[in-house]
């Protein structure tokens, strides 16, 4: 009977469990896994700017494993497991907070417009933020009063998230530092891993330069998503010297539109 | 030398410390403390809608006394000494921190707007939020994060403006609640009230149907300054009948306009 023939090519037989702006979630290997896809939409003020950018969903993948591969090494949980192909990484499937943790250090965005303060400003102290993820609501900003009254994440959980937003930027802020790169900004996400009965907060989604902001030290030139939202163009290049300079792609090396990269080792 | 002479009325020749948009401030008759003028004004989205109603500020300098002197009987601790005339309270002077404290019992407003909650929703629990004062700005909201990283107040200043915020909470929705006006909403300000070298956080400003929303609990009718937002019309009449169900209107007594009510007792 012709409905009992598979209808699709090996690749997308796999269950789609969600798709997002920038990347989609199927189904992994095991029980507990998933695999996490790189697209290449950008996507910007809540998705009403929208572009396909070659080449970008394959450097997110390749900035975010090595982030992710290296707070794995320092202690920090996140729900990374290995990169699988140029677009796909193997994740631990969590149970996604609704919320955007955005790490601040220097005042840019957002913070720049609410609050008054030039864009540049170095902050008294790094601050962290709460956003609700509500495309329909514009992810709003919140405080923890909303997050425990909702029900959105206990006091112990939003202790648990502060403490790794902390230990997030600290790791963050050197590694760019080391590479001539002003760590002004982030927005990462957190998610409760079980293991058996236990639950555990870890760092989830991805950290690249899509979701962060990455001023050169020199210059002062963007290398980030703000190039996308801004229409300043480069993005490619920009994300390229971001991975370059984190000696993730070799000397020669440079992503291909869609195409496999060329990778040493 | 005519310039000599004093060139005003005798009312007028105190020195005016500060206009808000519904208040004046005048220096006080001793050091240490301030003159609070109720105005008629009301405005509304950041001023952009402004009209005058007659009697306004004389209902609220008696709702506000009324409130404030009971507050103190029950040692909350409040700027407020004593009504001094129909539009005029005798407060002491102090260092007011610039956050809005808006205490949340039932969905509505901004809220229900930015988080999406039906407005008359009961919240899980009551939910308090800061909003930083500045006109400019639209006094937007913040967290805990952004007072203290930009020195608005302390952790042990908002632990204390929490803990009054409570305090009066409880008392209000108690108060409201046995003359038949379910509490929804209420905004308060806080100040630094120095003693010889002690601080002390005390309640601020005024407490009056401008700044709670006040719902008849029978027939839902609005009795506060959204009357004014939405232009329902019967604000007075409304402010009135807060006070007269406070017990602070007698019987056949109403606001004259900006003369002289007459007050038993």
């Amino acid at each position: 009977m012709d409905f009992l023939k598979p209808r699709y090519t090996p690749m997308s037989r796999r269950r789609r469990i969600y798709e997002g702006k920038a990347k989609v979630l199927y189904e992994g290997p095991e029980p507990g896994t998933l695999i996490q896809h790189f697209k290449d939409d950008a996507t910007a003020f809540n998705a009403k700017k929208h572009q396909v950018i070659d080449g970008k969903g394959v450097l997110n993948n390749r900035i975010s494993e090595f982030i992710f591969q290296k707070l794995n090494d320092i202690g920090v949980p996140t729900h990374f497991i290995r990169r699988m192909n140029m677009r796909e990484q193997l994740i631990r499937e969590v149970e996604i907070i609704p919320l955007e943790v955005v790490v601040r250090n220097v005042a840019a965005g957002s913070l720049s417009t609410r609050l008054g303060i030039e864009e540049g400003t170095q902050l008294p102290r790094s601050i962290i933020e709460f956003y609700y993820k509500n495309d329909q609501l514009n992810d709003p900003l919140v405080s923890e009063e909303h997050v425990t009254a909702f029900g959105w994440a206990t006091p112990q959980e939003i202790d648990d998230i502060i403490a790794l937003a902390i230990r997030v930027n600290d790791f963050l802020s050197g590694l760019f530092l080391g590479v001539g790169i002003r760590l002004v900004d982030f927005k990462m996400e957190c998610g409760r891993l079980w293991e058996n009965d236990m639950m555990r907060i870890v760092v989830a989604d991805e950290i690249s330069p899509d979701c962060c902001r990455l001023w050169d030290m020199k210059s002062g030139d963007k290398m980030d998503k703000d190039r996308f939202r801004k229409d300043m163009g480069g993005l490619i290049e920009a994300y390229t010297e971001v991975a370059r300079r984190l000696g993730i792609l070799g000397e020669n090396e440079r992503p291909q539109g869609s195409g496999p990269i060329l990778v040493k080792g």
